[in-house]
């Protein structure tokens, strides 16, 4: 079978395609023929750090070999997070982790699911602890925010407040179910976030940049809010800390990833997740955003595509027709 | 009856003591005569910032005077918290946030337990979250500190470890139930603490310090270490913060002051504190550790020895024989 790997650690130019035998599930696990996986920024890093890695982290397929117990029978359509090797004709995933795709759903939508949305559910619900009042979630074009705005609005009573550098990104979340959008070229975002919440500040931040929009952020957290740390793409260092403003305000920041949790978290946390929403998923109210779709053998310029953030939305690779 | 307050915002020798009518209960409150009352410091900080206060947020005294329903009856022997003027001859409290005083306890061991009981109570469990692993409290022999060593050790299997300045504040930590006690003159304590948890870090630290103290508690937390600050005696600015450590630690770190919560927060903590740790005060196995008892009219000497850091556990004021 196919599957994606790296020469050395490296830029996207180091991505090959080499011939490898299918892998065998383990007891508890699926063998899953792989009809479509979806990048994450989570393989860039490993394609850039790892020897010799196995990248992707997500696919949709068929269930061709059980090992074990399962609730799952060859042959079901099913999405979800694999631990490595994604990027594949054949890929094993634990059983507890598997979701079954909503009829509606192809197997390139399905496969733009797990990762994202996941993500947006732990960080939304788990550990944003959002139920009513405001949320900020920043890059709200990306495949997270695309995810958190749609579990929220369904979800949730909260205002929804979304930032995003084009007017067109900032339609794509309005479309979505952002009460407001904010253009950060334009705006000082703490400032308008304060006056949409009459001075009180957003009880969530989903906050994907870190250090470029850290004073922003702590003006625009309310007194008791949770600020969710989940990515630095706007720097890792911070000059000047106020712990007190942290203290006075009560912030609790919260630092998380998806991908090096227990296979026991993401086992429980596809569980919630998959019974909360499949079906809205199934009657179409929550949708992937799709960008685009490559084929697997243009895995190169698909990560290119998602390094230069031109993408609104996942970008999904097609693997073969199952 | 006597009460204090300031001339004007500012050092200890702006605090006077004044006459004042009775204060009324109003529904929902009880009236209690104050036979003893303890010092903290947030009284310290109303004292130097706010512009005639009265002081003191914790008693224990007698019910005078019910208005409303109430689980107390006059004569009661009552401790809790008041929003204000506990150092003073009566005080007004919620009912909903009065404590049974234990038969075993005298008012002025009463006036020591509610705010340092139910800061620790609230910062170990409701925001650390502790059950097994392992703590870290730093000012071990603070009021905050003696309390939280008890209650970890009573009612959780974490081991406890400490800091604290000098040999004879670790005795005494040590007697309370600490497992490792770190004198932070000579010993770098997250390396000692790596020691002790095998390399894993603590799960919970409990931070007053801040600033001097922030790489060093980044270096000791574990992995989904919940990192409580509830106070910046090291300093309130960091200099530099690496928010990648936070993101791939998960590290969950909360700001909390006690004090200026709702008082429906303070209702439901004081409840669940009493309900689980009311038997071991009366029993003895959980007690409040008194540094000094000044009389009410020596407050200022009082506040001048808590700006020194003479104490080991609480500063209580003893203000009548009731």
């Amino acid at each position: 079978m196919r599957i994606v790997t790296t020469k050395q650690p490296g830029e996207s130019e180091q991505l090959q395609i080499v011939e490898q035998d299918v892998p065998k599930p383990s007891v508890g696990e699926l063998l899953i023929e792989v009809a479509a996986a979806a990048v994450n920024r989570t393989d860039i890093i490993t394609r850039q750090t790892r020897v010799n890695p196995y990248l992707g982290v997500e696919v949709a397929g068929i269930v061709r070999e059980i090992n074990g117990d399962s609730s799952f029978k060859i042959g079901d359509r099913v999405m979800g997070l694999v631990n490595q090797g994604g990027y594949s004709e054949y890929a094993v995933m634990p059983s507890d982790r598997a979701m079954l795709i909503p009829d509606n759903l192809s197997f390139t939508d399905a496969a733009a699911i797990p990762e994202v949305f996941l993500t947006a559910y732990q960080t939304l619900y788990w550990l944003g602890e959002l139920q009513t009042g405001s949320v900020v979630i920043h890059a709200g074009a990306s495949g997270v925010g695309t995810a958190a705005i749609q579990l929220a609005k369904q979800l949730t009573d909260a205002k929804i407040i979304v930032t995003a550098g084009s007017a067109q990104k900032l339609a794509l979340c309005q479309r979505l179910g952002a009460d407001v959008g904010i253009n950060y070229h334009d705006t000082d975002f703490s400032e308008r976030i304060l006056q949409e919440t009459n001075g009180q500040g957003v009880d969530v931040i989903l906050d994907f940049i870190g250090a470029s929009y850290w004073q922003q952020n702590l003006k625009s957290i309310a007194v008791d809010g949770r600020w969710v740390l989940i990515g630095i793409l706007g720097g890792r260092i911070v000059e000047q800390v106020d712990l007190f403003a942290l203290l006075e305000k009560r912030v609790q920041l919260k630092g998380t990833l998806l991908t090096p949790r227990a296979d026991s978290y993401k086992a429980a946390l596809t569980k919630e997740f998959y019974t909360n929403v499949a079906p809205y998923l199934a009657n179409g109210t929550i949708y992937p955003v799709v960008d685009t779709i490559f084929d697997l053998a243009d895995v190169q310029t698909a990560h290119e595509y998602m390094e230069a953030n031109k993408n609104s939305g996942k970008i999904v690779l097609r693997v073969k027709e199952v």
